[in-house]
């Protein structure tokens, strides 16, 4: 077991069974809550079962998915906290993806105003991304993320075992937070990152501890997302609008898959406005693309797109707020782009 | 103007126009919202309004009273807020009672993960009580508070001028929390607040900052409600279930009404299990009754009573505590009470 201390909480990476029953052990708690969706209390659950028999959890079960990232689970969650009467210093353990962390951490955070929570990223975004930066909430009208607040877990639990419970859709998902953080600090990480062309195959115990470790110096340097760590929305801004406006069709994007597309138009708007290499644009456009496909966004969703932009929480003001690449491993943040540069962006993208 | 600092944010207690002003000076903010109920709109936003034209406020209004501090009226704000394009650098200043305090600094404090607020508590129950503790939230199935944290407010301005916009049975309220810190802490306050029988001509701008005194001390020693600051949960166990359960009839009791009636159980309770001199506990019971008149408890809601103890968030596991005093001025936390002795209390405030 490898761990990765924050200042504020430790990462545990290895297998879950043992590092659940060192944790539990070291903290008091009056009940042990799970959270789980479908999926992982069908594939993720029964491995970590036989280490908490002893503590007789209590298991909630949530519809999986962003659609179900909202207020109404939230409140399932609470109102089964409250129907077993659990208390301030009962322990919840969030066993999934993004959603499940997300949500079952801000649901933990304001229950009775605080109880604590342990988190288990089974899938690779949440292991690489979630699992660092105590971004805890649930999306609101829309907009991702708008509703939740900053709190740290006990612990987080990373097992690569988990990543064989995923689809490859999920996993190419998560590894678009690789490819963002290695482009954002770490030209050789992007490097060595672009001879991968199977995921499965992939040396995982290997990337995940470096992955986290670019994105611990960013948010250790900027805890509450004041500046630095602006750095890493890269790929963000237009990634959050199209994910957003995806959720409401019928062909939904998985996060990763937005976070791509951004990425591409977003080291568009790094060559127009920051001197990014026309080269290096088009290596990390081919790269994509040949890991990721192409979606085609509809110009009849622009304007859509704008908006939910103007919504999007990391502005200041009312300017539209970039994190851009003067160079593939170099970031640099508070950059603002206007609707026309916006939009030749998406045209780029579109015309690949 | 007067200022009680506190080790987290300062107090002002003084003509808001002088306060709010300088207190606004003081921070760059992108946004300023004002959050009020019908009443607070009428009564109170005319008189700091003046103060804040420049800033050209927008202001939020919800529906007066407890039975809506719930979260459909915490995503009315939220989507006032979104309609606006608030962004996370914007200002809120919650200008009412504990209603408008505790869900609009919950509303601020989740809104994008966190935006700043001030508090103008309007009520004496809330310039008394909510003003210190940076406890805020909901209520959820009808156990209060019980979605929410704690966060600090940028500043609470405090001006006593504002009791004049209450009715006598509000003031009477917010009387009961200024009772409730003296009866825990300094019997010398407790026998000088026995000889006002006229709320309306008492010196509230020499009471509010003595009674603040002591919740600074006890909070600021227990920031997150770990211990000692179950001390200022004397009466509000059994309160807090009478309140709830009122909330859902025709007649619903003002906060400080329920604490009143709990006072009286839970000085019953300590004398029964801690000693409290009988003749304390009748001066207890004289001085609130005159003040509070008695209402019928009906023995048919006491299970309800029990179960809403039940769910109290101050239990640790599943026992039910109390914080009670060994005399006046003096308290003990972590008391614990079953079934046959709460009923007993119960029973002795009903036979008064």
């Amino acid at each position: 077991m490898q761990t990765l201390a924050l200042d504020t909480y430790p990462i545990h990476i290895g297998p879950v069974a043992k590092s659940l029953t060192l944790t539990l052990e070291q903290q008091p708690f009056s009940q042990l809550f799970v959270l789980a969706d479908e999926n992982t209390r069908e594939h993720c659950w029964p491995r970590i079962a036989p280490a908490l028999e002893h503590y007789q959890p209590i298991l909630i079960e949530i519809p999986s998915g962003e659609t179900h990232k909202n207020l109404r689970t939230c409140e399932h969650i609470w109102g089964q906290l409250m129907a077993h009467k659990a208390t301030r210093d009962a322990l919840l353990l969030n066993l999934g993806g993004g959603v499940i962390g997300d949500m079952g951490g801000f649901a933990a955070s304001t229950f009775k105003r605080g109880m604590r929570f342990l988190q288990i990223p089974t899938t690779l975004l949440s292991q690489v991304d979630a699992s660092i930066g105590s971004k805890l909430g649930i999306d609101f009208m829309q907009v991702k993320n708008s509703i939740g607040l900053f709190r740290n877990p006990q612990a987080v639990l990373i097992d690569p075992a988990f990543l064989d419970t995923l689809s490859d859709r999920e996993l190419r998902s998560g590894y678009a937070e690789v490819i963002k953080h290695s482009l954002i600090a770490d030209l050789s990480q992007w490097e060595s990152l672009q001879q991968i062309t199977d995921l499965r195959s992939a040396d995982w115990a290997g990337i995940i501890p470096a992955s986290l470790s670019i994105k611990k110096q960013i948010v250790e340097a900027d805890p509450f997302e004041k500046g630095l760590r602006k750095a890493l929305n890269f790929g963000h801004t237009i990634g959050h609008a199209i994910e957003g406006h995806a959720l409401e069709t019928d062909t939904p994007l998985l996060h990763g898959e937005a976070i791509a597309i951004g990425m591409i138009c977003e080291a568009f708007l790094s060559t127009q406005q920051q001197g990014l290499p026309e080269a290096q644009l088009r290596q990390i456009t081919d790269y994509l693309t040949a890991r990721y496909g192409k979606a085609a966004l509809r110009p009849d969703d622009y304007p859509a797109y704008l908006q939910l932009m103007g919504n999007d929480k990391k502005n200041e003001g009312q300017a539209i707020n970039f994190s851009l690449l003067p160079e593939a491993g170099k970031v640099v943040v508070n950059q603002t782009a206007g609707k026309s540069h916006i939009t030749a962006a998406l045209n780029f993208y579109n015309n690949l």
